[in-house]
């Protein structure tokens, strides 16, 4: 730990990694590009909760998840001069694709470095956005050191998944479009929750609501064991989890909060909720059954903390995150059936 | 047959059965109560048929499926004097639980008569909104003459399917939220395409999109041997469909255009296409797979024969209805995996 909280607070506080206006920026960039996903509602989640229940369907965004909006607009920001080296990545899931997938709308060459036991359906949407996949063993090779040797000698851009002021912005657009669609219905949130793994998209949320609308109390939701922002926010600095086993939730199993998005994070959000993968299916089998969505483990957590009573909502106004619908089918069949 | 196209033709023209003033109208009483579906398109639905496509996911509307749509407008028009008598319904399905949840907004009583063999999943969910479920013999008893005797004894007043001025506006009320999102987009559709069974969702499809875009072409869609419709719009007057068996698109089932709805469709619609149960579900799981949303069979028709090169779309802009979700979880398995 080189810093304590109140450091930490400190310089965020003075110098913010990113505020509201870069992710105006980031809006206006991804405007002919990205999906505007619709902010619903459900009588039946209403019901069920005793409360009011928007939720932003990320499922339904370019590639099947918000990575699409950070990649996209991290990439534009690299300059004309670098854009011939492309840019890699590396990502066995969400983060894989949306990098592909800008990178071919913006016309660059695209690496991502993947674990060689990635699911061969994301392996395939990834090729089929044009990416080179080059493949590693998870056990023996170091993912970050391939990528840095294929920056070094492509002389390409690294895009990292989240700790990256672009990437913040860029998934700081949902919680934009989020507080948009709510004041044009003259609504206030009493209560905003997304997942988080490193971080990103929770704290360009938590900037783009908490401008809008200072009150609301923003949260993060992660699975059971792999709580590191839940612990990290106690303690008031960055903790890892400490799981060593697995979790559904693939796209939610980084070890601790980013250092940018923690400065974030650590002042902006209330608290850190979790949801067991039992929970997780739960939330699945019910986002199939209710909401006629399909969601993936990582994308449903939110979801799970707030089915399984996680939060207490009687009464409120909340809008929720469903983050990605990139599940296999076999997985997804289990889970509902 | 009583009477000939011309003759058909003739009286719709000079009286047609449902104006677009009636789905206007429709519009204003349900908007507190139904939920404004948005207007979808996806990069890859695109690109896979190289034409643009909007989709209209009424799987996100209140109780699943459009059918909320026609009955709630239909209840609402019952005059106060006749609403103790509550309603009366015969449906398994969508129809069903539409007419159940709008009678319960209405605090109106509602008896729905079902098959003893619907799934077990859609008599509760009928029951969960509140209505009394009377089961019949389908071999052995006739459904609308158990529907009638309840109606005589209870004073409670018939809500059809779909051969009803009413229930035609009401479903009217999607085509009229296609027309209107893309107007706001600046965009003329060339094809629509919905599902048809009894055809009262294209019907009112058709008056609402051809009151703003006459110039559109308008069609419906059918499971294949089901096709009715199709038939009748080549004959020029109402035939039956010769299927003796089943299809997988259990809500698209009716044997034969109804009267009103198709004094509309013979005027309106341009043609009808058809899809196999195996399009169907190739389509459930592309949607599945590529739109993150749960759509039911019957729902699918529409993308299901797009998808299987039944219209010439290329460079077309085209709009669909994904018209329903409510599809158990152990047949959306066998079929995504």
């Amino acid at each position: 730990m080189a810093r304590d909280r109140t450091q930490i607070m400190t310089d965020a506080l003075q110098n913010p990694p990113v505020i509201a206006a870069d992710i105006d920026a980031a809006a206006r960039v991804l405007a002919p590009y990205a999906i505007r996903t619709p902010l619903l509602s459900s009588p039946a989640l209403d019901e069920r909760l005793g409360a009011k229940v928007f939720f932003k369907p990320e499922v339904l965004q370019r590639t099947g998840s918000f990575k699409f909006r950070g990649a996209f607009n991290k990439l534009s920001s690299i300059p004309q001069a670098a854009r011939d080296g492309g840019v890699v990545a590396f990502s066995s899931g969400n983060h894989a694709q949306g990098v592909a997938a800008a990178a071919r709308i913006l016309g660059m060459r695209a690496t991502i470095v993947m674990p060689a036991d990635a699911p061969v359906s994301k392996r395939e949407r990834t090729k089929g956005y044009g990416a080179e996949v080059v493949l590693y063993d998870r056990d023996r090779e170091d993912r970050e050191a391939i990528a840095r040797e294929i920056a070094g000698k492509r002389g390409a851009t690294v895009v990292p998944p989240y700790d990256d002021p672009k990437i913040i912005a860029g998934q700081g657009t949902v919680g934009r479009e989020i507080a948009e669609d709510l004041a044009a219905m003259s609504i206030s949130p009493d209560i905003v929750v997304a997942p988080a793994s490193g971080g990103g998209l929770i704290a360009g949320i938590a900037t783009a609501v908490k401008a809008r609308f200072p009150q609301a109390a923003v949260m993060c939701a992660e699975p059971k064991g792999f709580d590191d922002h839940a612990r990290s926010l106690r303690a008031g600095h960055r903790e890892a989890h400490d799981a060593n086993g697995r979790t559904i939730c693939d796209a939610l199993m980084a070890l601790i909060p980013g250092e940018i998005t923690f400065a974030i994070n650590g002042r902006l959000l209330s608290q850190g909720v979790v949801a067991s993968d039992a929970e997780v299916g739960t939330a699945m089998a019910f986002a199939f059954r209710e909401l006629k969505l399909a969601v993936e483990p990582g994308g449903a957590v939110a979801l799970a903390a707030l089915l399984a009573g996680r939060i207490d909502v009687r009464g409120k106004t909340i809008a929720i995150v469903l983050s990605g619908g990139n599940v296999d089918a076999d997985l997804f069949a289990k889970l509902i059936d």
